[in-house]
């Protein structure tokens, strides 16, 4: 009864979402500064792993589910739970992928739970941030980077209409792009009419 | 893009465990009792379910990732994580699947949370507690019923031969187990050896 599930975390990229694209590729200074960035991301990555290898570091108590994106709104806890509740409530889903060590997740995270609009909007969805990704590959259209916000409609399908500013990272969001997700927030919530 | 998962929760069954073997069908009375409170067991989920359609009940926050199997342990999000953090720290992983509706479940967390060498010795496990079913069937050996525990080597290995009291439910505990649980958490520390 031996199985395999090789961890993903390793193949999460945690990079501004616009650094491969052409604007960005003129102002090479930038570039250099967000590779710089990214690597910092994969460096301090590898220090955290280590660092929960050799000693034992123990986060703040308690932990809760939030993680600081809006300690006043239910989470749920894992991605069965938030399909099995989005299914039951006819409420959407919304996922936001993202990780501790990484700047952009950070700034994100903090425009949203400052945003007061958003959280009252959120209120109307069921809510899941993952810091380890799950094995469906539904949730990584594009691929499997951070931060990364979809949304699933109570029909358990993935709307890939909804997305950011970045063609080639169509679901991060940047600090900046926090009105864009607050409209796509609301779209999410015009549901989809399934046929039955 | 769509895809459909049946969330597996409503095949839980909250049941005593030893309600279906030789011993407890001689105690007619106390089979039809114990019938009785898994029938309540499901009434109460039908009924929680209805509620969260109908009304917005909100949970007491911040909401914890223990659920008060014990706040001053470390606890992981979701099952990705855990396995991850169990590879990544030789440690072996401890999976409680319980329900908030079923006494059993409350019964058995009273005791475990009470249980000072218990709780000492979890902090040598990375740990897992999940309402929610995965959809690993590796982590239901003989059936999704709860409570029920679950060790899994750091090599990722289920130990199936870590069992409880109850040929019927293998990985079930009441709360007079406590002292078998402990000693089953001994024997998950002393780690397999795979051969590499």
């Amino acid at each position: 009864m031996i199985f395999e599930k090789p961890p993903s975390l390793i193949l999460l990229l945690c990079q501004h979402p616009a650094h491969t694209q052409g604007a960005a590729m003129e102002k090479s200074y930038v570039s250099v500064f967000l590779l710089l960035v990214a690597i910092s991301c994969v460096l301090a990555k590898d220090v955290g792993k280590k660092d929960t290898k050799e000693t034992n570091t123990k986060p703040k108590l308690p932990q809760t589910l939030s993680r600081g994106w809006g300690d006043q709104l239910i989470w749920t806890q894992t991605y069965e739970e938030a399909l099995f509740r989005a299914k039951n409530s006819n409420k959407p889903l919304m996922i936001i992928h993202h990780l501790d060590d990484c700047p952009h997740s950070q700034a994100l995270k903090k425009v949203f739970a400052e945003h007061k609009e958003i959280q009252k909007l959120a209120e109307k969805f069921i809510l899941l941030n993952l810091v380890y990704e799950t094995t469906d590959k539904n949730l990584a259209p594009d691929g499997q980077y951070v931060p990364r916000i979809l949304f699933i409609d109570p029909s358990l399908t993935v709307r890939a209409d909804i997305t950011g500013r970045y063609s080639n990272r169509l679901y991060a969001y940047e600090p900046s792009d926090i009105s864009l997700l607050y409209s796509n927030m609301q779209k999410a919530l015009k549901l989809l009419k399934t046929e039955l």
